[in-house]
């Protein structure tokens, strides 16, 4: 019988089974781990995607292969994936390799479970309810409520929804037909999932006021009181406003204090989307960048960006004490959130959110902290902090690196200006020109696997580079192979 | 100077990373994946809350701790977490251990990369491609589009915004105000993210019109028509049916063949929530189930489920070649899309979602295929359906056990009888006191950590089992244990 004997994969055969992760997590150490994380390898080994594909011989049949093909295969998909915990990698706000963190990834991923129910992740259902806790204490709140997303995104989302929701919770049922217009406020350096979720939640797009930022990236307050005033003016209910700690690309900090005041004024919800932003409330030092957070409403935090607890670790937090999060999202569905438990089914967290299975994203997060204490991620944040300011310096000294602006947070933005443009300034095509020289420093640095920094125009700005500081393996060393680099690399332009 | 070294927690010393990771590398296999999937082992090990939160010392510190103490949470972690990879784990819909899933994720989070570009994902780009063509090939689609969403219920509220947005591609920007009242319709025994989805998505609970099931949990097509012409009647606009290929509870299938004539001959986008079902696409002998969802506009399968592929892996399929995704959801961030790069940014994938950072989902599957071939992948849901069988065969050889219904899946229910109930089923508190037993059970079989099964009432009927029989590594040695153990546990009932 086909039945007679258990199917897994490797016949069953716990010995085997062994075996083969004893094999594949070598070869994790050996190449993800080491190589991806040593200076002296490649960021990256770009293919063009027809080679790529063709390596990687992508193509799923009805066979199955040996294991050591299998083992050639974990050795090729990591051979060409990009080593974001490599001291080079400073393209994205994400980077580095906390070996805390990742233990905790592994172990997620060994237990498989889902966070919906005490029953099935006793465990975890009690560690995110610390770990929220103590993010919400760094907020400045000493009860609250709180889940992690998948991403900052959602959180985003989730803060517009539960806004909408506590002023009509009539559009739980009912939707927003019967609602009048409904206009929410963010600045124009705001994170384009506020767009995107607007959309999503049937808003629209433009439910979304769009608030000046000053020349540094930070929302005008004043700005803000006149579009809730030409909002209310076009007959539209405002109804939350989203602030940013830490933009994506200036890495600005939005005036909280003076936003709440706004919010208090005119009795909206405020949102403080610190996804990027959210760590420096670790940082004695720094944490003043926040200063009046603790007047949100609700606060997006992402940890897997610069306290590299990994992809993806996002808290949304709420001041919130009503329960509003499952009252807003809860169905009661009864073959999961069954009553008559023989525990306290307030445990059982599913019912706040809008998926149905949901990763588990606090072990990673509370193993790290654990090994490194609050004091060692302190530690880390303030040295971002020192190593992005040793960048500037680093830049003033050299010919060829123009700052956009000083910058607040560790998002280091300038442009690289190379031989030919020097002391042109005032040349009219030489922003034109300037622009078109980050697209080929990116494209020399990826194809020889050096480094890797992202790009982009900004408003009326042309192509500037943005090095986010974020790795906590980073050194000065690392900086300054960066600013030689850019200058090999663009030495002929 | 504090920024002259590396402060990785472990000093930047790849060794004592290594170190660390052997050691937590071992627990793991020890702990989780030997012991985890050991029927000589608990499934669990239960612990009141109280209990369990001194256990694990959660509270996070200022001091970092030791690598020693830092082991020991780990063993505490694995120790004290439900094992879903048990061959005793009946409860949920995902249950199993797959080896060449597992190592596809260790290798994921080793990467800890982003969905998003071709820039920072050159592999997963292209594996997510080739995956989702295989699956929409199982589907029946030549062409089309998809993406690996975070859960089924984003992926079915995707299917709703996308068809909504197909209908009406200004409440994009305008949102759901200008538009007539929307229905969309399922059945009863769909999932309850439909509704989660549809208050979520701005639509509200009532634009979801509940279409009778027949005895059996399916869809009754004629009913879907009534409540159609109902709803056309009472000025709201039809646009999507949902139909679902393995409920939740039963493990229906809805008719699609009969529901696509519905839907064709009213011109509404058929969305097929096989998150559940869907993996019997690969069993020739089973996929006359789902015969029909060719004819989707949109189907939601995750493999994470019955292909034991590890959570979450749960795809969006579309039929749609009109960039549908993209159109719907893109809003071309210019920090992260930049159109000037150097090579083909159609390979930039994440302007197709509503999150911004997304994981990388296709790995494990993909892996796990490789291993198994697609045959392998047959085997396995072909054994599912023979042990389930095998299980309701067994039932009824024994006293004790009453079927709510012959199972067309894998989802097998019933009621325990306990000894002092049977041949009493015409006593009138018969069904109240039968829907005492399974609670009383469950408690029982947590408590000594020997099997978990799921229970729930569901429509008039009070509490009844639902064993999901989906871990490939099952034998019928422990659907005899199953029922043997039933039998332990409630002799004294």
């Amino acid at each position: 019988m086909a039945d007679s004997e258990a199917l897994s994969s490797l016949a069953g055969d716990p010995m085997a089974v062994e075996a083969l992760l004893q094999a594949v997590f070598g070869i994790v150490v050996d190449e993800a781990i080491q190589k991806g994380t040593s200076a002296s390898e490649k960021v990256c080994e770009w293919k063009e995607p027809e080679e790529l594909k063709q390596l990687l011989d992508l193509e799923l049949r009805s066979q199955g292969e040996s294991q050591e093909q299998i083992l050639e295969r974990c050795r090729a998909v990591i051979h060409y994936s990009v080593k974001t915990g490599h001291p080079r990698f400073f393209n994205q706000l994400f980077s580095g390799l906390d070996p805390h963190a990742l233990a905790g990834r592994i172990i997620t991923e060994s237990l498989n479970t889902s966070q919906y129910t005490y029953e099935i992740a006793p465990v975890f259902v009690l560690m995110e309810e610390e770990v929220l806790r103590k993010l919400r204490a760094l907020v400045g709140w000493s009860s609250g409520d709180g889940i992690f997303c998948p991403g900052g995104s959602i959180s985003n989302m989730y803060a517009v929804n539960l806004a909408r929701y506590q002023r009509y919770p009539d559009c739980k049922q009912r939707g927003l037909r019967t609602l009048p217009p409904l206009a929410l406020f963010t600045s124009k350096e705001c994170h384009y999932s506020i767009q995107k979720g607007a959309a999503f939640l049937g808003l629209g797009t433009d439910s979304v006021r769009v608030v000046k930022a000053d020349e540094r990236g930070r929302m005008v307050p004043e700005d803000l009181e006149r579009q809730i005033s030409m909002a209310e003016a076009e007959g539209a209910v405002p109804f939350l406003v989203s602030a940013t700690c830490g933009t994506t690309v200036l890495g600005a900090f939005d005036p909280l204090e003076a936003i709440a005041d706004v919010c208090q004024r005119h009795g909206l919800w405020l949102h403080v989307d610190a996804a990027w932003g959210g760590s420096v409330l670790l940082s004695q030092t720094h944490r003043h960048l926040l200063d009046g957070i603790q007047r949100a409403d609700s606060v997006a935090w992402n940890p897997h960006k610069l306290l590299a607890a990994g992809l993806q670790c996002s808290a949304l937090l709420l001041q919130d004490t009503s329960n509003l999060l499952k009252r807003c999202h809860g169905s009661q569905a009864s073959y999961l959130f069954q009553q008559d438990k023989f525990y306290d089914v307030e445990l059982d967290t599913g019912d706040k959110v809008v998926q149905c299975g949901r990763r588990v994203d606090c072990l990673k997060l509370w193993l790290m902290w654990k090994a490194q204490g609050s004091q060692g991620l302190e530690r880390r944040i303030d040295q971002a902090f020192a190593l992005a300011r040793y960048l500037v310096e680093e830049m003033k000294k050299r010919e060829g690196f123009e700052l956009v602006m000083e910058p607040e947070f560790v998002n280091v933005c300038f442009w690289f200006v190379p031989p030919s443009l020097r002391g042109k300034q005032d040349s009219p095509d030489y922003h034109k020109r300037l622009s078109t020289v980050a697209p080929v420093l990116k494209e020399r640095m990826v194809k020889e696997g050096s480094m890797m920094i992202g790009y982009q125009p900004h408003g009326t700005r042309g192509n500037f580079f943005r090095v986010v500081v974020a790795n906590p393996a980073l050194t000065r060393a690392d900086i300054d192979f960066l600013l030689n680099e850019l200058e090999r690399l663009g030495q002929d332009l």
